[in-house]
C-alpha cells in the first residue's frame, strides 16, 4: 500500500492509504475551516480509580447530516468534504471534534477541586477517523476481503505511528456501526483512540493475567483460547491462524471474540498469513451478524492491544465484536444492574449465541 | 407503616406496605399462573474477574403491554394484575421473570466448560419489583414527599429482609425510568436485586477506599463529600442531613450523587430526621431533572450499599442518579470507548452540569 500524509485546511493530518502504489495524492483542501480549540481534560475518579474524559467543545458536533452532505464521501464541486480527493481507498484523518488531542489546552486552574483527591490533566491523546471505502452505502461486512486486509494493514500502521507519539499509552482501533448505538454518520468508517493512559478495561484484564501467570506460570488469554478450541462448544468459525468464539461468560446478546493462535502484543506483529486469514475470518463473522436477523446488525468492534509501554508480554491481541440486538426487534439496554453495578444480565447463554451464529448465513 | 406479606397464585411473595395502619389485605390472587422454572446461572469471567448472569428463561418476558393491561395497576374485574387488591400504597413482589432467584435450578453439568478457568453457580439471589403508587400515570418526581418517605422506609425494610436471606451478599435498590433506556412498563416502579456476590462496581469502590484508609487513615467517601461541601462548585442542593452534588469526574451528561452527612453502611441505619430530609431533597433533585428539558427525563437511580457480610465500616451509603439525555433531543450512547475500554467521554464538565441543575426548576 502507498501511504501519503497530507494536511487539511485547519492543520489536521489526513493520510491516504492507496492499494495502487502509483496513486498520486495532491488535491488541496480548499475549505475555509476555523481552527478548533480543544478543551479536553482527563480527571481521575478517586472512588472508581479510573480516568474520565471531559470534552465540552464537542457539544457542537455534527449530528446525522443528509446523505448529500456526508463529510466522509469524496469531495465533489457541490460537497467539499473532509477528503479533498475525487476518490480514495482507505483514508485516515484527525477527528474534527476529538475527545483527545495532543494540542488540548492546559486545564483551567480556576476550577475549584481538591487536588489531593482528584488528579487533572489535559486529555492529550489523538482521535482518528478511518474511512473504509469511498462507497457511502456499503458496510464493512460488504467489503471485499482484499479491502478488509488493507484496513487491517492501516490499523497496524496507525498502531505503530500513534504508539510513537508523545504520551500515548494505549491505541484502540474500533468501529461503532448502526444508528441504534448512536452512530451519527452512516458512511462506513471506524475510529482510533490513542489514550494518554492505560484504559480501565485493559488494566483489569492485565491484573487477572498477571495473577494467573504468577499462580500458574502460563498466559491467561492463551489458556482461554486453548480451552475453547479444545471444547469446540462456543467456537463460531476458525481457520489456520484465527478462532472466533463466544466467551464462556458472554455479556452481550451477540458477543464474539477473535483471537490469533499466536500470542502477540498488538497488530504490528501480525505476519502476512495471519493478516490474510484475519480478513477471511472477519468477513465471515460480520456476514453472519447481518444474517442473524436479515438486517445490518448494529455492533461495536474493538481491538484489545497491549499498552504501549508496559505488559507487552502479558497482553494478547484480540478483537471483541458485540451487539445490543437481542431479537429481531429488541435491543438490550444497559440499565440499573449493568450501568449501576457492572453486573451484566444476558438473556441468552454463550452456548445458544454460538449455535445461533454457527447456523447464521449457512 | 403496616406490612402485610402474602403469596401470589404461583407462590411468589407479595408484600403490601400501607401508610394506614388499619388496612386489611386479604384479596386472594385468583389468576391461573404457571410456575416459572428459573434457569439463571452466574459464571465468573476469568479475564475481567467479574460474575456475569445468564437468564435464558427471560426471553419470553412481557414487552410494553397496552395501558389497560398494565400488570402493576390494581386489579379490576377486566384486568387481573400482579396486585390482587383494588388499591394500594406501596407494594413489593418477586419478579415474575427474575434474573436471580433463590430457586434457580442447579447448573446443567453437560455444558462443556473448563472449570479450572470458569466457575459456574446457580444465580441464587432475588429480584423484587417495588411499585411506588397505584397511579399509573404519575412519576416518582410527582409523588408527595410523604410517599417518597414511605418508599425509603420500604427500601430500608427490604434491605434488612433480603440481607438476611441465604447467600445474599449485596442488596441493590434501583429505579430505571424512561422508555429511552429500555423500560418496558411505564407504571412508576423500581426494582431490587439481591445478588449472591459483591458486584464489580462495589468491589472497585471498596478497593479504592481500602487503599485510601491504609494510606491516609480516613474514609474516602467522607473525604470526597467533605471536599464538595467545602468547595460548593458542584453542589446542586443540600439540607441538614444530605448533600446532592455532581461528582468531580462525572461520567454522564446528568450525574448527581446524594450522600448522607453521616457515614453508614446501608439504608437500615438512617434515623428519622435523615429519612425525612432525604425525601425532601430527592423530590427537589428529581423535579430539577424534569425541569432541565421540560420533559420527564429518563434516568437510572441506584443505591450504593455496603456488602452484607464485609466492609461494613468502609462503605458509605449513597444514591447515584444519572441520565443519558445530553440535550433536549439527544442521547448519550455507550459506544466504543465506554463499552469497549470503560473510558467515559463526557461532553459536559461536572461544573457545567452542576450549574445547569442548580438553575433548573427555579
Amino acid at each position: 500500500m502507498k501511504k501519503t500524509p497530507t494536511k487539511m485546511a485547519d492543520g489536521r493530518e489526513l493520510i491516504y492509504y492507496d492499494e495502487d502504489e502509483s496513486t498520486i495524492r495532491d488535491n488541496p483542501d480548499l475549505r475555509d475551516l476555523p481552527e478548533l480549540q480543544v478543551t479536553s481534560e482527563a480527571r481521575h475518579d478517586p472512588i472508581l480509580d479510573e480516568w474520565v474524559v471531559m470534552a465540552s467543545h464537542r457539544q457542537t458536533r455534527i449530528f446525522m447530516p443528509p446523505t448529500n452532505r456526508c463529510p466522509l464521501c469524496a469531495t465533489t464541486p457541490d460537497n467539499p468534504t473532509e477528503i479533498p480527493a475525487p476518490d480514495y481507498d482507505v483514508v485516515v484523518f484527525e477527528n474534527r471534534f476529538p475527545s483527545l488531542a495532543l494540542t488540548a489546552l492546559d486545564v483551567d486552574p480556576s476550577v475549584p477541586i481538591d487536588s489531593d483527591l482528584v488528579e487533572r490533566r489535559p486529555a492529550r491523546g489523538r482521535c482518528e477517523v478511518v474511512v473504509f471505502t469511498s462507497d457511502h452505502d456499503r458496510s464493512f461486512s460488504q467489503l471485499p476481503v482484499e479491502r478488509i486486509r488493507s484496513v487491517l494493514d492501516v490499523w497496524a500502521d496507525r498502531t505503530a505511528d500513534l504508539g510513537a507519539m508523545p504520551g500515548i499509552e494505549q491505541v484502540f482501533p474500533f468501529e461503532n456501526c448502526g444508528i441504534e448505538i448512536g452512530v451519527t454518520l452512516t458512511h462506513p468508517h471506524g475510529q482510533i483512540y490513542a489514550y494518554p493512559f492505560v484504559t480501565p478495561k485493559t488494566t483489569r484484564m492485565l491484573r487477572s493475567a498477571r495473577r494467573y501467570r504468577e499462580k500458574m506460570g502460563r498466559n491467561l488469554f492463551a489458556e482461554v483460547l486453548a480451552a475453547e478450541r479444545r471444547l469446540r462448544e462456543r467456537v463460531v468459525v476458525e481457520n489456520d491462524n484465527w478462532t472466533a468464539f463466544v466467551p464462556s461468560a458472554a455479556r452481550w446478546p451477540v458477543d464474539v471474540h477473535l483471537y490469533p493462535h499466536r500470542q502477540m502484543p498488538d497488530l504490528t506483529e501480525l505476519n502476512e498469513a495471519e493478516r490474510d486469514d484475519f480478513a477471511d475470518l472477519y468477513q465471515v463473522v460480520l456476514r453472519k451478524l447481518d444474517a442473524l436477523y436479515d438486517k445490518r446488525l448494529p455492533y461495536i468492534a474493538g481491538w484489545h492491544q497491549a499498552p504501549v509501554n508496559s505488559d507487552r508480554d502479558l497482553a494478547y491481541l484480540h478483537l471483541e465484536v458485540f451487539s445490543v440486538q437481542r431479537a429481531a426487534d429488541k435491543l438490550k439496554y444497559l440499565a440499573g444492574s449493568e450501568s449501576g453495578m457492572a453486573v451484566w444480565i444476558n438473556d441468552a447463554t454463550p452456548e445458544q449465541i454460538a449455535q445461533m451464529l454457527r447456523e447464521a448465513g449457512n
